[in-house]
């Protein structure tokens, strides 16, 4: 077996879950995930606790939804008392085929996905992480062969999150203590509000309430924005090519959008509800293992020197206990990114936290 | 999608299952099952069932156990609840090597075995059927091309079940009014009681008590065995091909044995405990889809025009209600099977129901 997989499988169960003996895991195996649920299978053994494996097929999953007929039991009890029982779910991403399911209508797809409303609850509710088995059907997805885009993933994934985490703790810091953010690059200047916020220290782990491996960025919940930001990292949302978007705006909201393909994907975000208008992220991408866009978001949003903005929904661990209801509410969560590796800054309450891809604890920051 | 794929799906969720709207679903996916489980989950959904498919994997299975210090924990919750709430199983083998599980240490296979009971009970309670996707690997272990051996399972599995059902009536019929079974041939002249038993029309659908998929054969309970028995179809008993058994019975017990190869496997088996000197099984093969050995009990023992016996455990279902503690017990139950196509006949209450390969109620039967 490919060291790099064992590596992989151990730092998913190990730093990423942190299973532990008696723990209840189930195991969601992608079709050609095979390698890795192996390796997994032994990690989760070798701390002693139980493993149930699901079979995660997208083409499974599609067959099944396109002959029902659409009236879906909710929470059938078998599914439901699975979760309710689990302690841990990992789950393997890396199927055949990321567009299985594109043909599935979207009035089947929501209501199936509204009749397991109570087993997404118990699943929210165990530590899961996601993670990804560089497959070649994701490296197609990527434009890499193979061999380049195994490379690029485990580069991703087999980090010192130890020290990652260290290092991200320093950004967490600046933004709890803040309450204004400020980004400045070409065609972007843009204030946000982070008073009475919680910064995720997102370091891959259940530990950090952080549930995606790859991961290393820190985000929080930002609100009145002004200005104007561009987003110069190309990406496909809701199977679109989305480039060059440009938002403006006024008192926390949206007030003006362009881009220079599929600007009307943009304005159907936009239109969704009134919280798909306000941003509900903004996130620092640290993992300077991730050094190119591959056009998935698991890894894009992470690459070390950028930073993201999420118009929509925001994340509850944003604030602080009792005020989780105040969290921008939408049924969109769509990320766009920029690149900050150069001629651009990031300010704190006036003070640069960040300039040209440095941060201010690294040699050779220059305010 | 190759039809017969679609056909078995049929079978199986149909006829051999019986899935109807609202039933809690497990489908246990081998690796190299993926074909028939997509199959499988469309009818599923055809039916307005709930679908959960879980990973049948030894190669997963094997790496869990050898890295697990083997003190497991009884019936963890999570595995116990799904099965608990399960009302069908089907189980798709057609793994990629069926040696997988071969350099697990016993001590850990029984452990392992041992603390899964109540699992293993509640999966019994569910509408459960097992069957296999023909794959590369059960080819090979049937000295088939592949095509040959889709061929081969096919012809096994795609029968005319009802009409075979009507025909096996027959044979049950006879049995439940029989007291007595006499088989006669080359070596062999073997007389059992079956006195006060429950033959089974084992026609591979829980409507018939019956949980393979291919079925095709009526068994019952003997005891008070007599006489000599010889088995002219090799079988791999525990690894090791086991050729030319010879069994001489008194008073229902094994009293000498032998075999031309590996004739210290029938030792081992018969020295288990005092249940495997007896007989625990008369199954009477009858489904002519099948016409050649395979190396697989699933499909050997139901070949037509054979019969086979088992040494060890009865199945409670060939008693009456109430009697099913008289059920011969064993930790074993080890099937061995001798071809009646030639030159040999079987005997009920001393009339002939079947010589050589022709029943009573056949074209050219001859008492």
């Amino acid at each position: 077996m490919d060291p790099r997989v064992e590596e992989h499988a151990e730092v998913l169960v190990g730093w990423s879950a942190r299973v532990e003996e008696g723990d209840n895991v189930v195991l969601n195996v992608g079709p050609d995930s095979h390698e890795l649920a192996v390796a997994v299978a032994e990690k989760v053994g070798e701390r002693g606790a139980n493993l149930q494996t699901s079979y995660a097929s997208s083409e499974v999953g599609r067959a099944y939804a396109l002959a029902h007929d659409g009236d879906f039991e909710e929470d059938p009890d078998h599914l439901l008392a699975l979760m309710e029982n689990a302690d841990v779910v990992l789950s393997i991403g890396g199927g055949r085929n990321a567009s299985e399911g594109s043909d599935i209508p979207p009035e089947t797809q929501q209501a199936q996905s509204k009749a397991r409303q109570g087993i997404r609850e118990a699943y929210m509710d165990t530590d899961w992480v996601g993670t990804v088995h560089p497959t070649r059907s994701l490296a197609q997805q990527a434009n890499m062969s193979y061999e380049e885009y195994q490379a690029f993933a485990y580069d991703a994934i087999l980090r010192d999150w130890e020290s990652l985490a260290d290092e991200m703790a320093n950004m967490k810091d600046v933004l709890d203590a803040g309450s204004e953010v400020r980004v400045v690059k070409a065609d972007t200047d843009l204030t946000m509000s982070i008073e009475n916020r919680v910064a995720v220290n997102s370091a891959a782990s259940v530990a950090y309430d952080s549930h995606n491996l790859p991961s290393g960025e820190v985000f929080t919940a930002p609100a009145a924005t002004e200005g104007e930001v561009f987003f110069d990292v190309p990406m496909t949302i809701r199977g679109e090519r989305v480039q060059d978007v440009h938002l403006t705006f006024e008192d926390g909201e949206v007030v003006d959008y362009s881009a220079a393909e599929n600007e009307s994907v943009v304005g159907d975000i936009l239109d969704t509800d009134a919280g798909a208008r306000r941003l509900g992220e903004l996130g620092i991408g640290m993992n300077r293992g991730i050094d190119q866009f591959t056009d998935s978001i698991l890894f894009d949003e992470k690459m070390g020197d950028t930073i993201h903005l999420a118009l929509g929904r925001a994340y509850e661990s944003n604030y602080p206990e009792g005020h989780e209801d105040e969290a921008n509410d939408s049924a969109v969560h769509v990320d766009m990114i920029t690149d900050m590796s150069e001629d651009s800054y990031i300010e704190v309450d006036g003070e640069v936290v960040q300039r040209d891809g440095t941060f201010r604890w690294e040699d050779g920051f220059q305010t």
